[in-house]
């Protein structure tokens, strides 16, 4: 038992390579007991597990900083920084967040949980660090998914420019949340065939150098590399081939479902709070899935989510050029929804609540200014206190509904969704968004009518004095309720 | 005299090269003297005659669609498109925008004006081409400048993995509107030393198929490249070697000044109406350079912009290292300064008002949820009904106001803004954004005192009854002006 010895990095360094591997066993099995337990990220930790010691062992963390990206691969990192026990003890597994925290660790430097900041965030320690004299390496540590988001690109862009110290830890997985998409994999794939000796090198033509590691999983290998750049005096890119899910087999197996997992039997791998019921983003699914059968215009795109719509691989392979993952890309996904809208094609962009903030300039110039009809399908709004911070809910109300041309629509019940989205598919006057509500689904089995083309309308459902409710959206239950108090 | 028989792109295709190449120089002559007297982008237009003519000559527009990145350099597109009386005729030279417009010309797909777009929004057009079983090429045409852009690369990135026509013209002149900045112009520099054969090659390792013409003011040479390509079944990248300003000698030599011009004196390019005096960016940048000299951690961003807060080549070379230029890259400008802001530097963002909206999730998360002391300056804000409607200056308010964190100040005159600009700099407990007022700037001599650390208050500047005034930012003077009336 190494792990209940760890209590900062200075006691990974006193191990040797097979005590670190045991080491590794010992965090692969606290995850999955955890997150069996606890519910959270799965398959990106139990990837991530001997990179991670590998890193303490050779940097000296905080001297030298780590910044992850997403930083949902954490766990074996918070463990090996003094935060074991929130993995390791039942007690304590709601002490730590599940993402990177300032507030909880030296050895963290953001909170952080969107995806593809890492390297501009790390660019800005290391500038940090020359502007004041300072010493250290400077390692921005992201998964192969999350390079397609424009941020990553552009900060590994701007890095090959940095004449000091700076590292990328590239951790290709060959997977995102969900399969990859996007030209860049295939120099991915090319690079891990030929062991990182091709020519054609993203990262090199990016200007930064590139070393490769062949077993992303071999503690061995990745101290070697490590050490061959630390306190390096220029970018470089570290490109390490991992596998996700690593040490479960069922997750090794199948990646996109057990990417985040809720409680589960280790035994089988079953769910233990099996919720069959029906959510808005299941009946978006089944009536986008009909609606693309009888009409080939329509094109549901996803931005590296599909599952946050229920759409299965198989689904999504049967739906063939009708289902569109522009990968981690929600800039590029709208301004594809503005070209196609344009020319009378149907798109309907669905996204989650959270990730439509990455998109305001293409709302408001690449799309709203052009007025063409695309529709967004924006999920799980309203999840006030439900989840971390970086997930929030709630600002796309501030943000869309001020932009001109931007029809943003509120729907209370399962019924008024399907029709406002059949309504905007087939409408061709605005760009129309919808915010379906979060929490459990609201059917009342009545159809709805309503001539949505009447914009800016409220309806009035109980006549009253002295107190107006008005019941928006996810809110609209809520303001029934209250007035019956009345 | 051919350009005054052009009434659309059938009849360029009826010219033979001697003749299109004449009606260059009659082309570039137009721009030249109508960007003397009426102002406007110069050096893009200049630039891109020639492509522009054999685009017309190879392919079929509308049929054929082209989308040109920010749309700067569509005056040759304009002129052969039906509106060459607006280039040729003083009368008419307000019959266009200066960007592209589908509601002047069926030859232009969008309403743009923001970089980093034209690769998304063609592929939107693709997407729906391929759905609805047409036919056609489309071509987006991006400058070397604008490719930095988080959007752009992830466009490539999707367009490399699209399965059927899609050509990006790749208009390389070694500018954005300054110098270029990022790791991926030495790949561009590499690839036109090697005529394109360099095996590391940042369009490859996107997906893409690619070929490179030399000289990209050369109209064979153009016309036989993109004939390769017309009706080509996948992506590909034509890599165009241009001289930006060409024809002009001052703007070939120059060309950061000449990138867009007010009206000037043809014979040495001198302006008409030379307004000396100093505007809120030139106090900005002095304040700056300043502070800069006596603080080392105080450092400048610019997302490839440094001309808008009057920052000259050499006053940038000077600062070394204190300027850095993220190239247009928003998103990485505030991650870089929420990162150094992290780690006690002083990082200080310049933005013109209109691209900061480029940066909303990199505000609300990788720079406010952090709650990092960055101070940005906003520029030419409140410049309602100035400018084009991709470059209004008033969406800020309503988007940057409401994130959680942000300190938003609203300074009214020279004092009061480089007061907060310097308390800003110095404090530690926020993210700070300064929005500078549009119009003539207002000084009054006065020393300003008043304490910016005690938040959302506002100053009694004329206690009256019955009517409330509030005079914000940009507004002040006006409300002023409106309380005389009482």
């Amino acid at each position: 038992m190494y792990l209940e010895k760890i209590n900062s990095p200075e006691d990974v360094k006193k191990l040797n390579i097979e005590e670190m591997k045991v080491l590794a066993e010992e965090i692969r099995e606290a995850i999955i007991k955890r997150d069996a337990i606890h519910g959270g990220h799965f398959g990106p930790n139990l990837g991530m597990v001997e990179a991670t010691i590998a890193l303490h062992y050779v940097f000296d963390s905080p001297k030298d900083k780590f910044v992850f990206d997403v930083s949902h691969q954490t766990y074996p990192h918070k463990m090996l920084t003094g935060r074991r026990e929130a993995f390791t003890d039942e007690a304590h597994y709601d002490d730590v967040t599940g993402y990177s925290n300032q507030h909880e660790s030296e050895h963290d430097h953001f909170i952080l949980g969107h995806t593809s900041t890492s390297i501009s965030l790390a660019l800005g320690l290391a500038k940090a660090r020359d502007v004041k004299g300072e010493k250290g390496n400077v390692i921005a540590i992201i998964g192969d998914g999350s390079l397609s988001g424009g941020e990553a690109l552009e900060g590994l862009d701007f890095a090959g420019e940095l004449k000091t110290n700076f590292i990328v830890i590239a951790n290709d997985n060959d997977m995102s949340i969900a399969e990859n998409h996007g030209g860049l994999y295939k120099n991915l794939k090319l690079l891990r065939e030929t062991e990182g000796k091709a020519e054609c090198n993203l990262f090199k033509a990016m200007g930064l150098e590139y070393i490769f590691v062949k077993d992303g999983n071999n503690i061995e290998e990745l101290i070697e590399a490590f050490k061959k750049v630390k306190d390096i005096d220029h970018p470089i890119t570290v490109h390490i081939h991992t596998q996700k899910g690593k040490g479960y087999k069922l997750a090794e197996e199948n990646k996109e479902p057990w990417h985040y997992v809720m409680p589960f039997n280790i035994e089988d791998g079953k769910p233990l709070n099996n919720d069959d019921s029906e959510d808005y983003t299941d009946v978006t699914k089944e009536y986008l899935m009909k609606k693309m059968k009888e009409d080939k215009t329509v094109v549901t795109i996803t931005a590296g989510t599909p599952g946050s719509f229920s759409f299965s691989r198989k689904e999504r392979e049967e739906l063939g050029e009708q289902f569109v993952d522009v990968g981690i890309a929600e800039q590029t996904a709208v301004a594809l929804a503005s070209g196609m809208a344009s020319k009378g094609a149907k798109p309907v962009f669905t996204v989650v609540n959270s990730f439509v903030q990455r998109t305001y300039d293409q709302l408001s110039q690449d799309l709203c200014i052009n007025n063409n009809p695309a529709t967004i399908v924006v999920s799980y709004g309203g999840a006030i206190g439900m989840t971390d911070v970086t997930h929030l809910g709630w600002f796309d109300i501030a943000m869309m509904s001020n932009i001109p041309n931007l029809v943003y629509l509120a729907p209370t019940t399962k019924e008024e969704h399907l029709a406002m989205l059949e309504w905007s598919i087939e409408q061709q006057e605005h760009p129309v968004a919808i915010r379906i509500p979060g929490g459990k689904m609201v059917s009342t089995g009545e159809k709805v009518t309503k001539d949505f083309s009447k914009l800016n309308t409220y309806e009035v459902k109980q006549k009253g004095e002295k107190v107006a409710i008005l019941g928006l959206g996810t809110f609209y239950q809520l303001g029934e309720k209250a007035a019956k108090l009345y």
